[in-house]
């Protein structure tokens, strides 16, 4: 049971954000940049950065959705994005890609972890400034959002189907466009 | 030394939101509405949440600035401030924020760490589920905006009185209009 109360029927964090519409804004837009926006690094890949930090949070709603999302992207490689998210050295990914996640892997525990043979090595794949920044930024803002899903103890479907429709819809239009069907047309003070 | 090129005299997170303007326009946003928008939680009870996280996570530059913005907000009680982010239940502060700031000290370590009893001790000294979200919530955005700053090894002074003059400005005009001194005015693409 959720310690605050939520709207029913809304899992995860999309009854944090339709309880807090203040807040919601920037954490979807944040999202949407940080994951979609302009980028040498596809959706794809910054989906399985996203999933790889949330699996290792063990937060079943963030790891799920957004394993969903990267593999809408990829066209349905459910179980290349399985790999990746679980076991990324031996996946069947870049080496600049796993190279990112063994960076995201170490900020998930703490930012102090990255060293600078991590990002040298990221960097002999060609990985760029911006690549680095991003990945760093994508694997501590994920550190967020999984802390806000549990801390909260929200409700979340363990059942991998429900997280399939929400993964093609938020790879299609995005996450600031997706929450328009749960939030209001005008944010509100709450 | 960062881990990536960020320019002079900008340190902590200040250099990394002027190389990334797109991603610090949500991250500004959430730190003001989250420390200084309308809230029956005092903006120094809210830099003292995000300074006692900073504290745990051993982020000297997030420490040291919201700890001088708190006691900036407070008319100068570093030590009040530095009692509360450093031992909690000792210190001369309110037992509803004592029991938010032991909310927030297990979000630092894991969403899951939050108690049924954590959030009823709260609510036994008159929490609002607004309160209890905007504390989780403050936390674990904490634990992104540490690891973002430790995660590309940011220059961090050491010196108290370096962040003394910047806390007393943010607690006057707020993140947003500070930041206006070394972010472009119109975001632009990278």
């Amino acid at each position: 049971m959720p310690h605050i109360e939520l709207k029913e029927g809304l899992p995860g964090i999309v009854g944090l954000l339709a309880f807090s519409p203040d807040t919601a804004q920037p954490l979807l837009a944040l999202a949407e940049v940080l994951l979609r926006g302009p980028n040498s690094l596809t959706s794809a890949e910054r989906e399985i950065i996203a999933a790889h930090v949330s699996y290792r949070n063990d937060c079943a709603f963030c790891q799920l959705s957004h394993s969903a999302a990267a593999a809408a992207h990829l066209g349905g490689k459910h179980d290349l994005v399985s790999h990746a998210k679980v076991n990324p050295e031996a996946a069947e990914i870049s080496d600049k890609l796993k190279a990112l996640l063994n960076i995201a892997g170490k900020v998930q525990k703490s930012g102090k972890q990255v060293t600078p043979e991590d990002v040298a090595r990221a960097r002999q794949h060609g990985a760029t400034d911006k690549e680095i920044h991003d990945t760093v930024l994508i694997a501590a803002a994920f550190c967020m959002y999984n802390r806000y899903v549990d801390g909260l103890a929200t409700t979340q479907p363990l059942d991998e189907a429900f997280y399939l429709e929400r993964g093609k819809q938020v790879a299609r239009d995005g996450y600031v466009a997706v929450s328009k069907t749960y939030l209001p047309a005008e944010p509100v003070a709450r």
